[in-house]
């Protein structure tokens, strides 16, 4: 088998099999086959593209580079979910009490921000102490005490997708939805869960800007996680305007924290409780929608998913006391207030430029290696359909001492657009499906 | 200026200024711009294409890595013609002292055999003492003495080319026009001709297999010559069958001296003939193509392309009495004839199996890197339209001892089809473009 031929098969628009993939992916990972070769199949793989077979033997592949996390002795059913990466988007930090709390196992690995969205482990380690860098025997262990682990992606989980994105990231073939699709799944397969939901964000805070393509990734994220014998559904939810009330790290677990209190914001409840009843779907923990959103909101409103989320913090390093006082959540002490100038309504405030804001404030990363301020932010005072004069306050911006502030205020001022009639309430979740 | 961008703007569909062209290849060249890179541009160019400015674009900056040869004070037009490569295909030893005996001047840079095709400089390097590998003051010596000179590529035209040649062949980028007529026209380029006349094979014998393709080559080699400044016409003529007598190197410097001594196969002389008419009409000195055949057929008939040959021979190190007494060029001694075990007609000769046969006997290299043998080779007895009985001779293969002639002389019986009727004549010239 020679590299050469494989790529213009491929090039050609022949289908690799699942052997000549391994072949490629064994070679790259030991360095037999040279980065130059890969890159040009990772070109002709954007132009002619996987199909669930050939993606699913990819991420087999990638997969099979590394570990796998084995969850043997501890009850199951294990389900996870993944986000596409939005703005305000802290539905993991509910959702895993919450899907716990109902009796299904959730090993979630999490990412770090990238880009304008926000990243969950980036989140949690904004609560002192906390850690995701854990040992396989910690993960089991919180994992069976508190029903979910929030962990980080080790050197040994699919190493093939850390230098196939590095080299990704620098030939311009990023946006590739098979290539996507084996990335994601490597990583989230290595967690050994039963089934993941997807929650694949579309709209100007998404990667994915178009319904339509969004749609593409969810699909093939669905039917490739079937080849690999997963259960899985997808959800496509909307990121025109950032979840919730809050952007940043510790002022979107401070949010979280009065969420699973009782005080939550309608959009995040509806995409939380939604993504928890596929998940109890997939668990086969619930015998409709209905019936698994209503379990979702019974146990936030009972506290049950609040408690665990403590039971969490504590296993995992982090300091409770933090949670239960929220006043201990200080955001960064400089603020700046954005102001209306005209009455009239909120029509939008635009997910990319929010989110492009908190990274200026220091909420997020201008590259994977730059350090985030964890306590800068911004809190959405006003949203779509409230109604403003000229004062009234539409967003407050968070941050350090020594930050200029300046194009983040530009920015999140130009993020709000407003009308002069109320705007018609806009729809979040935009479309599902589920493997069959 | 970032390459990755510029590979995510050609991938979708963008047109690459000069300056960002400029950039890669020169990036590339000093080696700041590393290989994964432009493997990854290669396969987007290869799927996204490159117009004709692009293509120049390309071209220059390949040229620009290296020298172009100095032909100030030696009197031009200066004309050179380049073949894509057949079976057979001895035209340009005929050629350039033909036109160089019209009158024009031909710097011609040649290749060596690749694939089952022939090369010029392999068969020339056949007459014992003949050089192509010339100082720069020899190549303009001999052109000004002799009126052509035959020169092999050296390591300061177009390094850009060999790197990238070199990429293309392991990264499945070789097939691709826009690529194809960049490498071609950085090296002749390079040779400072004032025009080209491109002879682009169609047929078994050629790379290009079918007259579309080998017409989208024609035209991009003629209209991207011209953005070069360069005058330009292409022939696209049949490679369905080997042309003339004999096939391998030796036999073909043979049966150069035979048809410039007038006994010329009627296919060689029309192909030779139709690029000289070309030749000498891009140079001004026809003014018609029949008008330009017959000045071609005058110096071949009356010894005076003969008498040039000869010169040129004696000027680049060669031995001419080897060419006046053909004695003395013996091919291999080890002889196998291939007899027709039927009545009928010859309907075709398979250029691309007597090509194979030919490097198998040892007339052409498996790997670039192999040694050939200049005597071995095939004589065609009989060709397309001859009459055979049982017992006919159809060719006979020369080689060295040593050699297991018996895949050769299957592949040479397998390249003979018969009819029981006289077939058609088949057409030569195919298809002419010159730019306007």
């Amino acid at each position: 088998m020679r590299a050469v031929d494989l790529i213009v098969k491929k090039r050609n628009g022949g289908e690799l099999s699942a052997s000549e993939i391994q072949f490629l992916i064994g070679g790259y990972t030991a360095g037999s086959i040279p980065d130059y070769q890969i890159s040009a199949l990772l070109m002709a793989i954007y132009f002619s593209g996987l199909n669930f077979e050939e993606t699913a033997a990819l991420t087999w592949a990638m997969l099979g580079s590394g570990r796998t996390l084995d969850l043997s002795g501890i009850g199951g059913p294990f389900i996870d979910k993944h986000s596409t990466g939005g703005v305000g988007d802290k539905i993991s930090l509910l959702l895993a009490p919450i899907v716990a709390a109902c009796g299904v196992k959730v090993p979630m690995l999490c990412g770090r921000g990238l880009g304008h969205t926000g990243g969950t482990i980036d989140k949690l380690e904004s609560i002192p102490g906390y850690r995701t860098a854990l040992e396989e025997r910690e993960i089991r262990a919180i994992l069976n005490d508190c029903g979910f682990v929030f962990m980080g992606q080790t050197e040994s989980i699919a190493p093939a997708d850390r230098l196939l994105y590095a080299l990704r990231d620098v030939t311009g073939t990023v946006e590739s939805i098979p290539l996507i699709t084996a990335s994601i799944l490597s990583k989230k397969a290595a967690e050994g869960s039963d089934g993941f939901v997807f929650d694949v964000k579309a709209g100007s805070g998404a990667f994915m800007k178009s319904e339509k393509t969004a749609k593409e990734l969810a699909r093939s994220l669905v039917k490739t996680a079937r080849v690999l014998g997963k259960r899985a559904a997808a959800v496509i939810t909307a990121m025109d305007e950032p979840l919730g009330r809050f952007v940043g790290n510790l002022v979107e677990v401070r949010e979280t924290v009065s969420a699973l209190r009782g005080d939550v914001s309608a959009d995040v409840a509806e995409v939380t409780c939604r993504l928890g009843a596929r998940m109890l779907g997939l668990a086969g923990k619930a015998g409709s929608l209905d019936e698994g959103a209503a379990a979702c909101r019974s146990v936030l409103e009972s506290g049950a998913a609040y408690r665990l989320f403590l039971k969490n913090v504590a296993a995992q390093g982090g300091d409770p006391r933090y949670l239960e006082e929220p006043a201990r959540l200080k955001p960064a002490p400089c603020r700046v207030d954005v102001v209306a100038e005209t009455d009239g309504w909120v029509a939008g405030v635009d997910a990319f430029k929010i989110g492009t804001a908190a990274v200026l404030l220091g909420a997020g990363r201008a590259t994977k290696e730059s350090p985030l301020s964890p306590r800068a932010g911004i809190e959405l005072v006003k949203k779509r359909g409230d109604a403003v004069a000229p004062g009234t306050i539409l967003c407050r911006l968070f941050f350090e001492e020594g930050v200029d502030a300046g194009e983040a205020e530009s920015l999140a001022r130009a993020a709000y657009g407003f009308s002069e009639a109320p705007p018609a309430r806009g729809r979040l979740i935009l479309y599902e499906m589920e493997a069959s």
